[in-house]
Protein backbone atom coordinates (compact mmCIF):
# COMPACT_ATOMS: atom_id res chain seq x y z
CA UNK A 1 0.00 0.00 0.00
CA UNK A 2 1.11 3.54 -0.60
CA UNK A 3 -0.10 6.98 0.42
CA UNK A 4 -0.49 9.50 -2.40
CA UNK A 5 -0.70 13.27 -2.05
CA UNK A 6 -2.65 15.29 -4.60
CA UNK A 7 -2.41 19.03 -5.17
CA UNK A 8 -5.94 19.95 -6.18
CA UNK A 9 -7.09 23.10 -8.00
CA UNK A 10 -10.77 23.87 -8.43
CA UNK A 11 -13.34 26.46 -9.30
CA UNK A 12 -15.67 26.26 -6.29
CA UNK A 13 -18.61 27.98 -8.01
CA UNK A 14 -20.57 24.79 -8.72
CA UNK A 15 -19.71 22.78 -5.60
CA UNK A 16 -21.08 22.62 -2.09
CA UNK A 17 -17.58 23.08 -0.76
CA UNK A 18 -14.96 20.42 -0.14
CA UNK A 19 -16.49 18.20 2.49
CA UNK A 20 -18.57 15.11 1.81
CA UNK A 21 -22.28 15.71 2.50
CA UNK A 22 -25.39 13.76 1.60
CA UNK A 23 -27.26 14.65 -1.61
CA UNK A 24 -24.92 17.38 -2.86
CA UNK A 25 -21.83 17.41 -5.05
CA UNK A 26 -18.63 18.36 -3.28
CA UNK A 27 -14.98 18.34 -4.32
CA UNK A 28 -14.36 15.44 -1.95
CA UNK A 29 -17.25 13.40 -3.35
CA UNK A 30 -16.03 13.86 -6.92
CA UNK A 31 -12.45 12.92 -6.02
CA UNK A 32 -13.61 9.80 -4.16
CA UNK A 33 -15.81 8.75 -7.06
CA UNK A 34 -13.23 9.30 -9.81
CA UNK A 35 -10.35 7.74 -7.85
CA UNK A 36 -12.49 4.70 -6.99
CA UNK A 37 -13.38 4.35 -10.69
CA UNK A 38 -9.76 4.67 -11.70
CA UNK A 39 -8.38 2.11 -9.26
CA UNK A 40 -11.38 -0.26 -9.00
CA UNK A 41 -11.21 -0.02 -5.21
CA UNK A 42 -12.99 2.14 -2.64
CA UNK A 43 -10.88 5.29 -2.21
CA UNK A 44 -11.48 7.96 0.45
CA UNK A 45 -9.41 11.12 0.33
CA UNK A 46 -8.48 13.23 3.35
CA UNK A 47 -8.36 16.95 2.58
CA UNK A 48 -6.11 19.59 4.10
CA UNK A 49 -8.62 22.44 3.94
CA UNK A 50 -12.38 21.86 3.94
CA UNK A 51 -13.21 24.93 1.91
CA UNK A 52 -16.77 26.32 1.96
CA UNK A 53 -19.28 26.45 -0.88
CA UNK A 54 -18.04 28.81 -3.58
CA UNK A 55 -14.45 29.09 -2.33
CA UNK A 56 -11.78 28.37 -4.95
CA UNK A 57 -8.39 26.67 -4.74
CA UNK A 58 -5.20 26.73 -6.73
CA UNK A 59 -3.53 24.21 -4.44
CA UNK A 60 -5.56 22.38 -1.83
CA UNK A 61 -4.05 19.11 -0.65
CA UNK A 62 -5.61 15.64 -0.42
CA UNK A 63 -4.11 12.28 0.45
CA UNK A 64 -5.41 8.75 -0.04
CA UNK A 65 -4.16 5.20 0.28
CA UNK A 66 -4.18 2.74 -2.55
CA UNK A 67 -3.00 -0.74 -3.46
CA UNK A 68 -2.68 0.34 -7.09
CA UNK A 69 0.65 -0.13 -8.82
CA UNK A 70 0.35 3.02 -10.98
CA UNK A 71 3.34 5.26 -10.16
CA UNK A 72 2.16 8.15 -7.96
CA UNK A 73 3.48 10.73 -10.45
CA UNK A 74 1.23 9.37 -13.21
CA UNK A 75 -1.97 9.60 -11.19
CA UNK A 76 -2.44 13.34 -11.89
CA UNK A 77 -2.64 12.66 -15.65
CA UNK A 78 -4.95 9.64 -15.33
CA UNK A 79 -7.26 11.37 -12.86
CA UNK A 80 -7.48 14.61 -14.85
CA UNK A 81 -8.84 12.58 -17.78
CA UNK A 82 -11.83 11.66 -15.62
CA UNK A 83 -12.42 14.86 -13.68
CA UNK A 84 -14.80 17.65 -14.75
CA UNK A 85 -12.95 20.67 -16.11
CA UNK A 86 -13.51 22.73 -12.96
CA UNK A 87 -11.28 20.37 -10.94
CA UNK A 88 -7.69 19.71 -12.00
CA UNK A 89 -4.92 17.84 -10.20
CA UNK A 90 -1.72 19.88 -10.33
CA UNK A 91 0.60 17.30 -8.87
CA UNK A 92 0.57 13.76 -7.47
CA UNK A 93 3.34 12.09 -5.49
CA UNK A 94 3.96 9.43 -2.89
CA UNK A 95 4.30 10.54 0.74
CA UNK A 96 5.15 8.58 3.90
CA UNK A 97 2.27 6.44 5.21
CA UNK A 98 2.14 8.50 8.40
CA UNK A 99 1.72 11.79 6.52
CA UNK A 100 -1.59 13.51 7.41
CA UNK A 101 -2.40 16.78 5.63
CA UNK A 102 -3.98 18.43 8.68
CA UNK A 103 -1.64 17.19 11.41
CA UNK A 104 1.58 18.38 9.81
CA UNK A 105 2.98 21.85 10.29
CA UNK A 106 2.34 23.89 7.18
CA UNK A 107 2.26 27.36 5.80
CA UNK A 108 -1.07 28.27 4.19
CA UNK A 109 -1.62 31.10 1.74
CA UNK A 110 -5.07 32.51 1.03
CA UNK A 111 -6.10 35.40 -1.19
CA UNK A 112 -9.26 37.44 -0.88
CA UNK A 113 -10.02 39.57 -3.96
CA UNK A 114 -12.27 42.63 -4.04
CA UNK A 115 -13.25 44.40 -7.26
CA UNK A 116 -13.64 48.06 -6.30
CA UNK A 117 -15.17 50.20 -9.05
CA UNK A 118 -18.45 51.79 -10.05
CA UNK A 119 -20.01 48.77 -11.82
CA UNK A 120 -19.41 45.03 -11.57
CA UNK A 121 -17.30 43.49 -14.34
CA UNK A 122 -18.88 40.18 -15.46
CA UNK A 123 -15.64 38.34 -16.24
CA UNK A 124 -14.42 38.87 -12.67
CA UNK A 125 -17.70 38.12 -10.89
CA UNK A 126 -17.01 34.47 -10.02
CA UNK A 127 -13.56 35.04 -8.53
CA UNK A 128 -13.87 38.29 -6.60
CA UNK A 129 -16.28 40.17 -4.37
CA UNK A 130 -17.60 43.38 -5.89
CA UNK A 131 -18.17 46.64 -4.03
CA UNK A 132 -18.66 50.14 -5.43
CA UNK A 133 -17.95 51.72 -2.03
CA UNK A 134 -14.45 53.21 -2.34
CA UNK A 135 -11.96 51.36 -0.15
CA UNK A 136 -8.77 52.96 1.17
CA UNK A 137 -6.07 50.33 0.71
CA UNK A 138 -3.55 52.10 2.95
CA UNK A 139 -5.97 52.06 5.86
CA UNK A 140 -6.68 48.39 5.19
CA UNK A 141 -2.97 47.55 5.24
CA UNK A 142 -2.53 49.49 8.49
CA UNK A 143 -5.35 47.50 10.08
CA UNK A 144 -3.97 44.25 8.69
CA UNK A 145 -0.62 44.87 10.35
CA UNK A 146 -2.30 44.58 13.78
CA UNK A 147 -3.38 41.03 12.91
CA UNK A 148 0.11 39.79 12.11
CA UNK A 149 1.67 37.56 14.77
CA UNK A 150 0.40 35.02 17.29
CA UNK A 151 -3.03 35.99 18.62
CA UNK A 152 -6.22 34.50 19.95
CA UNK A 153 -8.46 34.97 16.89
CA UNK A 154 -11.72 34.13 18.67
CA UNK A 155 -13.24 37.41 17.40
CA UNK A 156 -12.31 36.40 13.85
CA UNK A 157 -13.90 32.99 13.63
CA UNK A 158 -17.40 31.68 13.19
CA UNK A 159 -19.25 31.08 16.47
CA UNK A 160 -19.75 27.53 15.20
CA UNK A 161 -16.02 26.83 15.44
CA UNK A 162 -15.23 23.67 17.37
CA UNK A 163 -11.43 24.13 17.38
CA UNK A 164 -9.62 23.21 20.61
CA UNK A 165 -7.84 26.54 20.64
CA UNK A 166 -8.48 29.75 18.73
CA UNK A 167 -4.83 30.84 18.91
CA UNK A 168 -3.23 31.06 15.50
CA UNK A 169 -0.19 32.72 13.93
CA UNK A 170 -0.40 34.98 10.89
CA UNK A 171 2.99 35.49 9.25
CA UNK A 172 2.09 38.24 6.79
CA UNK A 173 -0.90 40.09 5.36
CA UNK A 174 -0.47 42.20 2.25
CA UNK A 175 -3.20 44.42 0.87
CA UNK A 176 -2.46 45.41 -2.72
CA UNK A 177 -4.41 47.16 -5.44
CA UNK A 178 -3.78 46.54 -9.14
CA UNK A 179 -6.03 48.65 -11.32
CA UNK A 180 -9.42 48.15 -9.66
CA UNK A 181 -8.71 44.80 -7.99
CA UNK A 182 -7.73 44.71 -4.32
CA UNK A 183 -6.01 41.53 -3.17
CA UNK A 184 -5.66 40.64 0.51
CA UNK A 185 -2.97 37.95 0.73
CA UNK A 186 -2.78 36.21 4.10
CA UNK A 187 -0.08 33.70 5.03
CA UNK A 188 -0.31 31.80 8.30
CA UNK A 189 0.26 28.58 10.18
CA UNK A 190 -3.44 27.81 10.22
CA UNK A 191 -6.85 29.40 9.99
CA UNK A 192 -10.09 29.00 11.92
CA UNK A 193 -13.48 28.49 10.30
CA UNK A 194 -14.34 31.59 8.23
CA UNK A 195 -11.28 33.40 9.59
CA UNK A 196 -9.96 34.78 6.29
CA UNK A 197 -13.43 35.90 5.20
CA UNK A 198 -14.02 37.66 8.54
CA UNK A 199 -10.60 39.32 8.26
CA UNK A 200 -11.55 40.47 4.74
CA UNK A 201 -14.95 41.73 5.93
CA UNK A 202 -13.31 43.63 8.80
CA UNK A 203 -10.61 45.17 6.60
CA UNK A 204 -13.35 46.33 4.23
CA UNK A 205 -15.08 48.10 7.15
CA UNK A 206 -11.78 49.87 7.86
CA UNK A 207 -11.25 50.61 4.17
CA UNK A 208 -14.62 52.34 3.85
CA UNK A 209 -14.10 54.35 7.02
CA UNK A 210 -16.55 52.57 9.34
CA UNK A 211 -13.74 51.41 11.63
CA UNK A 212 -10.31 52.76 12.50
CA UNK A 213 -7.20 50.60 11.91
CA UNK A 214 -6.31 50.90 15.62
CA UNK A 215 -9.61 49.24 16.60
CA UNK A 216 -8.22 45.89 15.48
CA UNK A 217 -6.37 45.62 18.80
CA UNK A 218 -9.62 46.02 20.74
CA UNK A 219 -11.44 43.55 18.49
CA UNK A 220 -8.73 40.93 19.05
CA UNK A 221 -8.80 41.56 22.83
CA UNK A 222 -12.60 41.26 23.00
CA UNK A 223 -12.58 37.57 21.99
CA UNK A 224 -16.06 38.22 20.65
CA UNK A 225 -17.16 37.52 17.06
CA UNK A 226 -19.72 40.35 17.11
CA UNK A 227 -16.95 42.95 17.46
CA UNK A 228 -15.36 42.14 14.08
CA UNK A 229 -16.81 43.00 10.66
CA UNK A 230 -19.10 40.79 8.59
CA UNK A 231 -18.01 37.56 6.88
CA UNK A 232 -17.09 38.54 3.32
CA UNK A 233 -18.71 36.46 0.53
CA UNK A 234 -17.14 33.11 -0.39
CA UNK A 235 -16.51 33.78 -4.10
CA UNK A 236 -13.73 36.28 -3.29
CA UNK A 237 -11.67 33.65 -1.46
CA UNK A 238 -9.02 31.44 -3.02
CA UNK A 239 -6.82 28.92 -1.23
CA UNK A 240 -3.52 29.53 -2.99
CA UNK A 241 -1.16 27.01 -1.42
CA UNK A 242 -0.18 24.64 1.36
CA UNK A 243 3.54 24.30 2.00
CA UNK A 244 4.72 21.65 4.43
CA UNK A 245 7.80 22.24 6.53
CA UNK A 246 9.61 19.20 5.22
CA UNK A 247 9.32 20.51 1.69
CA UNK A 248 6.27 18.44 0.81
CA UNK A 249 3.50 20.51 -0.71
CA UNK A 250 2.53 22.71 -3.59
CA UNK B 1 -36.06 61.23 -29.53
CA UNK B 2 -32.49 60.68 -28.46
CA UNK B 3 -29.71 58.24 -29.31
CA UNK B 4 -28.04 56.57 -26.36
CA UNK B 5 -24.66 54.83 -26.37
CA UNK B 6 -24.03 51.95 -23.96
CA UNK B 7 -20.65 50.53 -23.00
CA UNK B 8 -21.42 46.86 -22.45
CA UNK B 9 -19.31 44.31 -20.53
CA UNK B 10 -20.18 40.63 -20.59
CA UNK B 11 -19.02 37.12 -19.89
CA UNK B 12 -19.70 35.41 -23.21
CA UNK B 13 -19.61 31.87 -21.80
CA UNK B 14 -23.37 31.38 -21.71
CA UNK B 15 -24.37 33.32 -24.85
CA UNK B 16 -24.53 32.50 -28.54
CA UNK B 17 -22.49 35.58 -29.25
CA UNK B 18 -23.74 39.13 -29.74
CA UNK B 19 -25.94 38.94 -32.77
CA UNK B 20 -29.69 38.31 -32.72
CA UNK B 21 -30.55 34.80 -33.92
CA UNK B 22 -33.70 32.74 -33.70
CA UNK B 23 -34.15 30.35 -30.75
CA UNK B 24 -30.93 31.18 -28.89
CA UNK B 25 -29.99 33.74 -26.26
CA UNK B 26 -27.55 36.39 -27.41
CA UNK B 27 -26.24 39.59 -25.82
CA UNK B 28 -28.24 41.61 -28.35
CA UNK B 29 -31.47 39.72 -27.61
CA UNK B 30 -31.10 40.27 -23.87
CA UNK B 31 -30.36 43.98 -24.29
CA UNK B 32 -33.36 44.46 -26.62
CA UNK B 33 -35.64 42.63 -24.21
CA UNK B 34 -34.52 44.45 -21.05
CA UNK B 35 -34.46 47.89 -22.69
CA UNK B 36 -37.94 47.33 -24.16
CA UNK B 37 -39.17 46.32 -20.69
CA UNK B 38 -37.57 49.34 -19.10
CA UNK B 39 -38.95 51.92 -21.54
CA UNK B 40 -42.26 50.22 -22.49
CA UNK B 41 -41.40 50.66 -26.16
CA UNK B 42 -39.78 48.41 -28.76
CA UNK B 43 -36.02 49.00 -28.54
CA UNK B 44 -33.45 47.60 -31.00
CA UNK B 45 -29.79 48.12 -30.26
CA UNK B 46 -27.03 48.36 -32.87
CA UNK B 47 -23.76 46.83 -31.73
CA UNK B 48 -20.23 47.87 -32.62
CA UNK B 49 -18.71 44.39 -32.57
CA UNK B 50 -20.76 41.24 -33.21
CA UNK B 51 -18.63 39.00 -31.04
CA UNK B 52 -18.82 35.21 -31.48
CA UNK B 53 -20.16 32.61 -29.08
CA UNK B 54 -17.95 32.45 -26.00
CA UNK B 55 -16.05 35.70 -26.65
CA UNK B 56 -16.00 38.15 -23.72
CA UNK B 57 -16.13 41.94 -23.58
CA UNK B 58 -15.08 44.61 -21.13
CA UNK B 59 -16.34 47.41 -23.36
CA UNK B 60 -18.40 46.59 -26.43
CA UNK B 61 -20.56 49.47 -27.68
CA UNK B 62 -24.27 49.55 -28.48
CA UNK B 63 -26.56 52.41 -29.44
CA UNK B 64 -30.33 52.68 -29.49
CA UNK B 65 -32.97 55.34 -29.96
CA UNK B 66 -35.66 56.08 -27.43
CA UNK B 67 -38.44 58.51 -26.69
CA UNK B 68 -37.90 57.99 -22.96
CA UNK B 69 -37.24 61.01 -20.80
CA UNK B 70 -34.85 59.22 -18.44
CA UNK B 71 -31.49 61.04 -18.55
CA UNK B 72 -29.03 58.96 -20.60
CA UNK B 73 -26.54 58.83 -17.71
CA UNK B 74 -29.11 57.10 -15.48
CA UNK B 75 -29.88 54.31 -17.93
CA UNK B 76 -26.82 52.25 -16.95
CA UNK B 77 -28.10 51.99 -13.36
CA UNK B 78 -31.70 51.21 -14.32
CA UNK B 79 -30.70 48.64 -16.93
CA UNK B 80 -28.18 46.86 -14.69
CA UNK B 81 -31.00 46.23 -12.22
CA UNK B 82 -32.73 44.13 -14.89
CA UNK B 83 -29.78 42.43 -16.57
CA UNK B 84 -28.39 39.01 -15.60
CA UNK B 85 -25.13 39.26 -13.70
CA UNK B 86 -23.02 38.19 -16.68
CA UNK B 87 -23.93 41.40 -18.54
CA UNK B 88 -23.23 44.82 -17.02
CA UNK B 89 -23.52 48.27 -18.54
CA UNK B 90 -20.38 50.28 -17.72
CA UNK B 91 -21.55 53.62 -19.07
CA UNK B 92 -24.55 55.22 -20.78
CA UNK B 93 -24.62 58.60 -22.48
CA UNK B 94 -26.35 60.57 -25.19
CA UNK B 95 -24.67 60.75 -28.60
CA UNK B 96 -25.62 62.66 -31.78
CA UNK B 97 -28.52 61.09 -33.71
CA UNK B 98 -26.21 60.42 -36.67
CA UNK B 99 -23.71 58.45 -34.56
CA UNK B 100 -23.36 54.85 -35.77
CA UNK B 101 -21.02 52.55 -33.82
CA UNK B 102 -19.70 50.75 -36.90
CA UNK B 103 -19.46 53.66 -39.35
CA UNK B 104 -17.33 55.88 -37.17
CA UNK B 105 -13.55 55.72 -37.07
CA UNK B 106 -12.45 53.96 -33.92
CA UNK B 107 -9.55 52.27 -32.24
CA UNK B 108 -10.34 48.75 -31.06
CA UNK B 109 -8.40 46.81 -28.47
CA UNK B 110 -8.64 43.04 -28.16
CA UNK B 111 -6.79 40.67 -25.86
CA UNK B 112 -6.18 36.99 -26.44
CA UNK B 113 -5.05 35.09 -23.34
CA UNK B 114 -3.22 31.77 -23.30
CA UNK B 115 -2.51 29.82 -20.11
CA UNK B 116 0.77 28.03 -20.76
CA UNK B 117 1.66 25.47 -18.10
CA UNK B 118 1.60 21.74 -17.46
CA UNK B 119 -2.02 21.44 -16.24
CA UNK B 120 -5.11 23.60 -16.76
CA UNK B 121 -6.06 25.87 -13.85
CA UNK B 122 -9.85 25.74 -13.32
CA UNK B 123 -10.31 29.36 -12.23
CA UNK B 124 -8.79 30.59 -15.52
CA UNK B 125 -10.52 28.13 -17.83
CA UNK B 126 -13.41 30.37 -18.93
CA UNK B 127 -11.27 33.38 -19.83
CA UNK B 128 -8.17 31.91 -21.45
CA UNK B 129 -7.11 29.17 -23.83
CA UNK B 130 -4.99 26.47 -22.23
CA UNK B 131 -2.01 24.76 -23.82
CA UNK B 132 0.73 22.71 -22.19
CA UNK B 133 2.98 23.01 -25.27
CA UNK B 134 5.69 25.51 -24.29
CA UNK B 135 5.38 28.76 -26.24
CA UNK B 136 8.31 31.09 -26.88
CA UNK B 137 6.96 34.58 -26.27
CA UNK B 138 9.92 36.32 -27.92
CA UNK B 139 9.35 34.44 -31.16
CA UNK B 140 5.65 35.28 -30.96
CA UNK B 141 6.41 38.99 -30.53
CA UNK B 142 8.82 38.89 -33.46
CA UNK B 143 6.13 37.35 -35.65
CA UNK B 144 3.54 39.83 -34.38
CA UNK B 145 5.72 42.76 -35.44
CA UNK B 146 5.30 41.70 -39.10
CA UNK B 147 1.53 42.15 -38.75
CA UNK B 148 1.71 45.73 -37.55
CA UNK B 149 0.75 48.35 -40.15
CA UNK B 150 -1.68 48.54 -43.04
CA UNK B 151 -2.00 45.16 -44.79
CA UNK B 152 -4.44 43.06 -46.72
CA UNK B 153 -5.38 40.54 -44.02
CA UNK B 154 -7.21 38.13 -46.36
CA UNK B 155 -5.06 35.24 -45.02
CA UNK B 156 -6.12 36.15 -41.50
CA UNK B 157 -9.88 36.15 -41.86
CA UNK B 158 -12.55 33.51 -42.10
CA UNK B 159 -13.34 32.42 -45.67
CA UNK B 160 -16.93 33.37 -44.82
CA UNK B 161 -16.02 37.04 -44.55
CA UNK B 162 -18.24 39.29 -46.63
CA UNK B 163 -16.29 42.51 -46.01
CA UNK B 164 -15.87 44.85 -49.01
CA UNK B 165 -12.16 45.04 -48.41
CA UNK B 166 -9.81 42.92 -46.33
CA UNK B 167 -7.32 45.76 -45.86
CA UNK B 168 -7.00 46.76 -42.22
CA UNK B 169 -4.50 48.63 -40.05
CA UNK B 170 -3.00 47.19 -36.89
CA UNK B 171 -1.43 49.86 -34.71
CA UNK B 172 0.31 47.63 -32.16
CA UNK B 173 0.55 44.02 -31.04
CA UNK B 174 2.16 43.21 -27.71
CA UNK B 175 2.84 39.67 -26.56
CA UNK B 176 3.46 39.57 -22.82
CA UNK B 177 3.83 36.81 -20.28
CA UNK B 178 2.98 37.26 -16.61
CA UNK B 179 3.62 34.12 -14.61
CA UNK B 180 2.05 31.44 -16.80
CA UNK B 181 -0.42 33.66 -18.66
CA UNK B 182 0.46 34.95 -22.13
CA UNK B 183 -1.54 37.96 -23.31
CA UNK B 184 -1.63 39.02 -26.95
CA UNK B 185 -2.93 42.59 -27.02
CA UNK B 186 -3.91 43.85 -30.47
CA UNK B 187 -4.93 47.43 -31.21
CA UNK B 188 -6.23 48.35 -34.63
CA UNK B 189 -8.62 50.42 -36.72
CA UNK B 190 -10.81 47.42 -37.38
CA UNK B 191 -10.80 43.65 -37.54
CA UNK B 192 -12.18 41.09 -39.97
CA UNK B 193 -14.28 38.10 -38.96
CA UNK B 194 -12.13 35.79 -36.75
CA UNK B 195 -9.04 37.92 -37.46
CA UNK B 196 -7.77 38.20 -33.87
CA UNK B 197 -8.34 34.48 -33.22
CA UNK B 198 -6.48 33.55 -36.44
CA UNK B 199 -3.64 35.89 -35.46
CA UNK B 200 -3.53 34.20 -32.03
CA UNK B 201 -3.59 30.73 -33.61
CA UNK B 202 -0.79 31.69 -35.99
CA UNK B 203 1.36 33.25 -33.26
CA UNK B 204 0.93 30.06 -31.25
CA UNK B 205 2.28 28.05 -34.21
CA UNK B 206 5.32 30.35 -34.23
CA UNK B 207 5.64 30.13 -30.44
CA UNK B 208 5.78 26.33 -30.48
CA UNK B 209 8.27 26.28 -33.35
CA UNK B 210 6.03 25.04 -36.17
CA UNK B 211 6.47 28.31 -38.10
CA UNK B 212 9.21 30.92 -38.30
CA UNK B 213 8.44 34.56 -37.46
CA UNK B 214 9.64 35.60 -40.92
CA UNK B 215 6.95 33.43 -42.57
CA UNK B 216 4.31 35.99 -41.57
CA UNK B 217 5.35 38.11 -44.57
CA UNK B 218 4.67 35.21 -46.94
CA UNK B 219 1.38 34.39 -45.24
CA UNK B 220 0.20 37.99 -45.63
CA UNK B 221 1.28 38.03 -49.29
CA UNK B 222 -0.50 34.75 -50.07
CA UNK B 223 -3.96 36.24 -49.44
CA UNK B 224 -5.00 32.69 -48.59
CA UNK B 225 -6.63 31.64 -45.31
CA UNK B 226 -5.10 28.16 -45.47
CA UNK B 227 -1.57 29.57 -45.13
CA UNK B 228 -2.17 31.01 -41.65
CA UNK B 229 -2.51 29.02 -38.44
CA UNK B 230 -5.75 27.66 -36.96
CA UNK B 231 -8.45 29.83 -35.42
CA UNK B 232 -7.73 29.90 -31.68
CA UNK B 233 -10.70 29.03 -29.38
CA UNK B 234 -13.22 31.76 -28.55
CA UNK B 235 -12.93 31.69 -24.74
CA UNK B 236 -9.42 33.22 -24.88
CA UNK B 237 -10.67 36.36 -26.62
CA UNK B 238 -11.83 39.54 -24.90
CA UNK B 239 -12.93 42.75 -26.57
CA UNK B 240 -11.31 45.29 -24.27
CA UNK B 241 -12.38 48.65 -25.70
CA UNK B 242 -13.68 50.80 -28.51
CA UNK B 243 -12.42 54.35 -28.61
CA UNK B 244 -13.93 56.77 -31.09
CA UNK B 245 -11.84 59.52 -32.64
CA UNK B 246 -14.04 62.31 -31.41
CA UNK B 247 -13.54 61.18 -27.84
CA UNK B 248 -16.77 59.22 -27.65
CA UNK B 249 -16.24 55.69 -26.38
CA UNK B 250 -15.14 53.62 -23.47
Amino acid sequence: MKRVMLTVAYDGTNYHGWQLQPNVITIESVLNEKLSDLFHEEIRVIGASRTDTGVHALGNIAVFDTEARMPAEKISYALNQRLPEDIRIQNSREVPLEFHPRHQNSRKTYEYRILNREFPMPVYRLYSHFTYVPLDVERMQKAADYLVGKHDFKSFCSVNTVAETTVRTIYTIQVEKTNEMITIRVIGSGFLYNMVRIIAGTLMEVGRGNMEPEQITDILAALDRTKAGPTAPACGLTLVSYEYEDGIGY
